[in-house]
């Protein structure tokens, strides 16, 4: 109830940062779809750590085995359980903070909540937990085959990308679109881990090909939906469909998505964002989420112990400045899950 | 599973915008807790219909009746079911949409999905389904009876408002805090409704008195809940936890809410909207949506009819020019839901 | 979650014995299905109390009225709501019970969970809660359409059936397909009831024209579903799927239900009761269930007081002798349901 | 949802037969309670196959390791993984029915839902998953502390035990009772494993210290939460509660479980089995189940291929001649699960 993510396609999470290892079992995934490692491991490397200095100097593998629900390279219709080994853990960094309470962390309120500590680098709390995520959206892109998903960062620091080309996403460290943005975004990252801080991104998200008629009314709304998934995604503190906040300064007669004749239907304008009245319009499904700024910095920070005693505190270990970075792939992943469950829900309602 | 909220406090709602009737049943509501319709008819009569030239001139009631799970006063442990009746249906001034889909409704989408048209108004997908979730709202108050739930509209059209003097809001229409904002709204909101069109609105609700603990990381977070149950609701378009948006525009050290010694600990600041790695702080809990402008509008917008044909489309029937005032107790409701099973899922965790 | 039944053809129950109504609402039915009370009514009159001398003689005319969920005649895909009101409740017959728990009830039990006694029939522990389930039976079997399910009464008193020729059903009080056995229980009956006793009796359902293929293992297994949902209704303390205990004394070459080419394959036998590792064969599914006898009896048992004193009870109100006999078109009910939810969960698998 | 069991105590289990490993995530259990492999592995050794002539000579260690959700010894409120290596899988053995269904077991279900046929050992299918079951019971009885579980083998190929002297238990090879049974079933077994049949068993397990209030009515009630739990075991076909089936043929008075004054009440009896209307009475919560004799076995049977054309099948593989035995630790794992869910369930809705 707790761990698990999804109505049919229904993914359990396991694992902390400093255990031995962390997983996924994706229950509900249908029969007889080819499925290897090959189909998850580039998208865990998308997400893997330490691949720029812009991200956690922290040196995971993130290898994915797959365990079950795979019978001769393909699906069985059975759970699919995956297993990523943890190889890199030095938990002695984080042992000066194992009594105080990171600001900005869950340190506080899980201790307030479970009565303990796990000291070592955020345990279960730790964005570590989104490998697992991020293979079982590897596992959804494969259900929802003619659905494509991509997602960016629009924004860092507060700084804005002002293009969108696809093709240049692969040319910087930043998932960014815009070459000038990325030019300008690897600086301020740079001055910011520098001054030992961190700032906050946003990260746009959409889903192409998606039919009309996905999702399930009302408290299974897609938007609904989408709006869980990403929310449960360390450091984000916002989530907008389509247009969003922005919405809410436009006139009724501008923000009519008018539509015409066609095979499907066409629209003039895209402010729903693909989603209308929870169900899919057959448009470009687009979400955004603001990612607040890592709390882990190396500046030090007032705050209380475990005893209730006034300290002050600073993360050493080894953190990511921008988190927003690293968290388009599993952003990504949690749209593909959230698609090929309004999928399958749409498919036992409708046939 | 498609209409119901909440995992242990968790209702299901029914009923269409111009049926008989459309109620809730509330189950998981402990035993002992002293309820009747004097508890639940208040907030119903905040959100009704037809109470000021701002909102629809749809008269109705909204009476509720509670059909089950209390006894003697008391509740019983077991379902609540609540029921209201529809008495100003008024159907035909629908009948001229009948065969057009309204750009910016569900109409569309329903279709799509379901292969039907309830021209009636909108059918499930009408904002009338809120009074059922008002309702539970009610009951959810009663069981977290130490929170307090408090919303208010922030913004209309673009136009914010200043200040916070909570005793304004029963002194304008607009369930609005800032008797400034308050008399240019009214303004805006005359304007808008003779030109025929309709403006979008921000909402803001807090909670105060939720102690930490609360929320089940990972996929139950409290601010993940929250987003879903908020997103649910007609017209939403995005969800903000504390500094939401806003947060990814700040530095690590702007955004840390620094901890300070107290039973229990204070916060300098609530940049996090009292949710923390999915747990509450114990600081306020926090939510900004953004409500997108009412499509029902006086204007004629290009659409479509079922048969595909190129239509032009303009709804008379009744409608509220600004959907983001009524959904104040709405917004209410779902975060009292929200909570309450928070609660109820922390106590099982926990003890 | 914990008056909800079915994963996604799923209803929830409310209501009490001696309440204004009882209803339920039925999430997950597909549109597009011709719908009205005409289709539910006759089951309703097939578990109606007070049709032969040998059931309960409250006065119920148990008339469904739909609420919610159907639009010109057809399912919407959205919740079905069903409400029956409460007619006869007389509940001062059971006043001199408030203070006494009923060996066999559920009076201690729901005090003890909850702290009150709703001594109006049993409350929500009430077999009157069954017609809510009959009412979503009777929409899953036009989920179902192919299917038809049947259920009749092998024992009364220990006293068998010995054989089964269906269209006997109609001419006697009891669902009873051998009409000397039906002779024997009439008397039985009559016997039993001038005693102030009561006696138990096994059920028999079975579903025919269920495809190979239906029920979802592990968890959701088709034999596991239907053994939670007969086991839940009032009364029954076995089930049996198949040859159920006899099969614990067969070899296995006997017990081995020998396949044959054909399309669909045939059996030589029928030992696994349609069910084969949790999923259907196609084969009739077969289920067999115990009911204790009524715990009402005319009888005086010794007993305790709420509060704690030795004491000696007698129920007046009005029982049935035999529980089994109004027990089967509730199993019937429970059948079709959890079929139709095996049927979604099924399409929702492999489309 | 398929492959998951409970509700708030949750697990889901994956693996297969022959694949590389299984496991089950315990999603749910409250933190703070001492655990580690030693508190597991004697229960998944009471399983272990191979322990004696009478069971399957396949060997595994069936060595379980925890992987997550237990930090310094104790559980952390997050999921606790694990994980058991498959080491004697000998696939070969089943090459030759590869092509065809045996009967009575589920390769033609499975082929007929998911279309394909894994044919090392049932894959999915196989008994081999309880081991699953059992690692999360034995989380599940370190959540019920003060509750004792029971399981024994009261009937095997029709020959009852007929007392019941626990401390025999150990002294022979089928958990059962009473020695005179055990040495009659030694010799009967023998017979058996000669003649290449099987034969079926009664098991019994129950519960004591179970307070009366947990079970929550009406879909999650005790005993149909037991009858899930119990039915999803491979190879049962039949559940009592109580007297069962016995019970249908008692009268009123006979059934009635008299009740005494005392802190708590006592009972005179306990046909119900400790529980009514779904609810502990705070006696023994008493089961039986039925399990048929085992569908592999070294006789020939008519069958047909896969693709359709008549065939004779006999399995040689390595099997349980009655997988009753076996099944014992199982029974006893699902009803801890099932008990610990009703608790921590309790303690949501009650406090």
């Amino acid at each position: 109830m707790f761990n698990s993510f999804g109505r049919i396609f229904r993914f359990t999470t396991w694992g902390e940062s400093h255990g031995p290892a962390l997983g996924v079992v994706v229950d509900g995934c249908p029969p007889g779809i080819a499925l290897s490692e090959e189909d998850i491991q580039p998208w865990l490397d998308k997400r893997k750590p330490g691949q720029s200095r812009h991200t956690t100097q922290r040196r995971e593998p993130d290898e994915v085995r797959i365990l079950s629900g795979v019978f001769e390279g393909k699906t069985t219709g059975t759970p699919i359980s995956m297993m990523i080994e943890n190889v890199d853990q030095r938990s002695k960094d984080y042992g000066d903070i194992a009594e105080k309470y990171r600001p900005g962390h869950a340190d506080y309120t899980y201790d307030a909540k479970y009565g303990f500590r796990d000291y070592r680098g955020g345990g279960r709390s730790s964005a570590r937990e989104t490998a697992a995520r991020v293979a079982a959206g590897a596992v959804a892109r494969k259900v929802i085959a003619g659905v494509g998903i991509l997602g960016h960062v629009v924004e860092i620091g507060g700084d804005r990308a002002e293009r969108f080309a696809a093709h240049e996403l692969p040319n910087n460290d930043f998932w960014c679109a815009d070459p000038e943005a990325a030019k300008r975004w690897e600086a301020l990252l740079d001055s910011v881990r520098k001054s030992g801080s961190s700032v906050g991104a946003v990260v746009e998200v959409f889903a192409s090909g998606v039919p009309a008629g996905w999702g399930s009314p009302l408290y299974a709304k897609l938007d609904s939906e989408l709006a869980a998934a990403m929310m449960s995604i360390n450091a984000v503190k916002g989530v907008e469909i389509g247009d969003g906040f922005a919405a809410a300064r436009l006139r009724g007669e501008e923000n009519a998505d008018r539509m015409r004749p066609g095979n499907p239907p066409t629209f003039d304008t895209n402010h729903a964002g693909g989603v209308m009245g929870g169900i899919s319009t057959g448009q470009d499904v687009l979400c955004r989420i603001a990612l607040k700024p890592t709390s882990s910095i190396l500046t030090p920070v007032e705050t209380i112990t475990r005893g209730g005693e006034a300290a002050t505190v600073m993360t050493k270990g080894r953190h990511d400045p921008c988190v927003g970075i690293r968290a388009v792939p599993v952003a990504e992943a949690m749209m593909a899950c959230v698609l090929a469950d309004a999928f399958l829900m749409h498919r036992a309602q409708v046939g």
